[in-house]
């Protein structure tokens, strides 16, 4: 039992048969998407975008969407279910009465939770016979995802990589060059979009906008080919909801439940899993339950943003989403955590962000080095920057549970470690952070 | 139970309690360790360097030695027991009738098995009062694994890293420097050892042996500190089979028992924790059960070595140690699996080589890479250069069951990942390997 209270079980039953929708849950609906003239998108205006099923599920309205059995194999096959593990020696260091609780997505073998839609977009996109999904990537979390998840179900993969992150981050490339996928630095030739922005500012440094405007250019303009997003929409935080799906077992196997649930925000999917399904039981009872969204200050879209329509890309290629927005136009500084340089916000999120159910938080790049720091010296895992701001906050609400003399017990999403992302703590340690 | 095919269960209980020790049951006893003078090495000379406790399990003849309950909770908090995969997209590739089994270290925190013998190392150093631990390292998987255990006992560390590797691989220091360890390229200013050769070859590129025996140098010349090593001596393989009793058990759980088991070899110590368990039945009962032992084509100990004494380390600091070696002054081409990089073989690995009871054999870069890759892209993984010899092997072995049309089933260690190895693919896929 004592080590059960280190790290829960692995066993092939706490991975979940079914994914948690919010959307029937919500406490008003997500406002439909719309056109440029305002006109409602329809399910069938999008399938020119994406593959059938994940438009189904970006409007369905039931609870609970079974996992395909072929999926749900693969799922165990790259490291699901994930471990929840006790930060002990984190709590020992900051003294505190809190508990803290945490899922570690960083086992899978890109090591982040990217991997959990990928495989599912993947796998509908080899079902209904489609030949290629085309893509963005920040940092490269979420293209080799994608990259692994199209080599796995013999899908050929197209990333568009934001060319800042493809100068500095070559092992990225390395990697999705080995699951086979073919990388573009964006803004790229291969696209209409890209060739101008080129022709404007030939060392166009890209940014996440400008990467999706290019791979949905690429899926309209080739055959058999869709479009792939990581983040935002409802289908890809529903795919995300396995984390807490598994984390709530995993706690209720040793008899906990959270006070405060922690996770980073870039367009909101790795949040959404770990917290869904507690916000779920929140807008069922009505708890104390708190949930915490940790953004960069150099990308504030739920701090700093405006909740109004915009575009997802840079180029106004997408439908108009009503969400929290920097604006479409916005190029956030390049900052390590590439995951989360995102202007926008997902619509469900920002829905409950706007309720004061999910309360924001911003951090800076040199907080949330120090907390990976101190995690990694205390639990021993680095944590990928982008996870590092879920950190800083455990940290913080850590101390003030300490200051209260309050036994919160806390569950964080540990979505990524940070073996391909140290740069970042290289410049940290040497000053430059 | 199909689910148990793809992946075990990781329970606490699947983790040992003991680990197993091999001197008993060899086939002849390992020669004492001699001085050059041919006096045989009392305990009492090897805790000048080791620490007490570790010094007593290098000559213990207990079968089995309990691994005590604080440890075992550290393993359970980087990882332990790590999981049992089958690698069944591999088979379907190679279409062959074998069954692939893999234990996949590469979930702890610096993503190798590394950590199993540095954790009670520094275990048992911090219980004796000692204040510092140095070691050398190659890649850096050792020196990475000894810096988070001594970040997790409360130990300074000090690290002697191969000057090629500390040229070549910035970001392991990174690690090492995350946990809180101090970095020396070596050869280095900090030793005698390192002086004389620095004064000679300004540029000398480093090897494992001189690494060690500037690491030695510095405990032997400092107050409260030890040295610890990352393979070779019995103490360091012993802790590593918490390996192979893990796999063992995992295999009971879905009723399978290994017709091969397959590991590389630098020192032995990956090998002996993934086989040394299923040794002892083959010892005991005599099966028809192989052992492939595979090292790389550029320090072939085994293919190519003589079993005669030798010393550890070039600068012949070490005791004489009674193994297949290459001679203490080779000096290994930079190869891009570092870890496999050196002169020597652990002395019980050498005696069951010897006895023809493991199969040794080697590879060449090229082939390991390219297994590598496939392993990659069928199973998700990017294997670590060195563990990506065992997985060569494993495809040879596939392919031969299916060319005779025998349903082997094979078990191997995929003794980490290769995210922070990335060069070494990147130069094979562009053709420089």
């Amino acid at each position: 039992m004592v080590d059960e209270h280190i790290r829960s079980s692995q066993t092939p039953d706490i991975l979940p048969s079914y994914w948690y929708n919010i959307l029937p849950d919500l406490p008003e609906p997500i406002p439909p998407m719309r056109l440029g003239t305002g006109e409602i998108v329809k399910p069938e205006m999008l399938e020119k975008l994406f593959t059938h099923t994940v438009v189904k599920q970006e409007f369905s309205m039931e609870r609970y969407i079974s996992i395909p059995s072929d999926l749900r194999k693969t799922y165990l096959e790259i490291g699901r279910p994930t471990p929840l593990l006790r930060a002990k020696r984190l709590e020992e260091y900051l003294n505190t009465p809190a508990r803290i609780y945490y899922k570690y997505e960083g086992v899978t073998p890109t090591g982040s939770h990217k991997v959990n839609t990928a495989l599912a977009q993947a796998y509908y996109a080899s079902r209904e016979g489609i030949d290629r999904l085309t893509t963005e990537t920040g940092a490269g979390q979420w293209g080799s995802a994608l990259s692994l998840a199209g080599s796995m179900f013999g899908l050929k993969i197209t990333v568009y990589m934001v060319r800042i992150s493809y100068l500095q981050k070559p092992y990225r490339k390395t990697v999705m060059e080995l699951y086979g996928a073919e990388i573009y630095p964006s803004p790229s030739d291969k696209t209409e979009i890209g060739r101008k922005i080129l022709l404007e500012n030939p060392d166009h440094p890209g940014s996440l906008g400008i990467a999706i405007s290019e791979a949905i250019w690429d899926a309209i303009h080739s055959e058999n080919t869709k479009y792939s997003l990581g983040s935002v929409l409802n289908h890809v935080l529903l795919h995300q909801t396995v984390i807490g799906l598994e984390a709530k077992k995993q706690l209720e196997e040793i008899g906990v439940y959270p006070d405060i649930v922690i996770g980073c925000v870039g367009g909101g999917s790795n949040f959404a899993g770990i917290s869904y399904p507690f916000i779920r039981d929140k807008l069922k009872e009505s708890s104390n339950i708190r949930f915490i969204a940790v953004e960069p200050e150099a990308a504030p879209s739920m701090t700093k943003g405006e909740y109004r329509y915009d575009f997802g890309d840079s180029a106004g290629l997408t439908p108009l989403i009503k969400m929290y927005t920097l604006g479409y136009k916005y190029i956030p500084p390049p900052i390590h955590a590439g995951g989360l340089r995102y202007h926008g916000l997902a619509p469900s999120l920002s829905i409950l962000v706007k309720h004061g159910i999910v309360e924001p938080r911003a951090y800076t790049q040199k907080q949330i080095f120090e907390a990976g720091k101190l995690f990694a010296r205390t639990e021993g895992i680095i944590p990928a920057p982008e996870s590092a701001h879920a950190v800083k906050a455990v940290i913080d609400e850590a101390i003030k549970a300490r200051e209260e003399n309050k036994e919160k017990i806390i569950l964080f999403n540990l979505s990524g470690h940070g073996l391909l992302d140290l740069k970042g703590y290289r410049d940290f340690l040497d000053g430059k952070i």
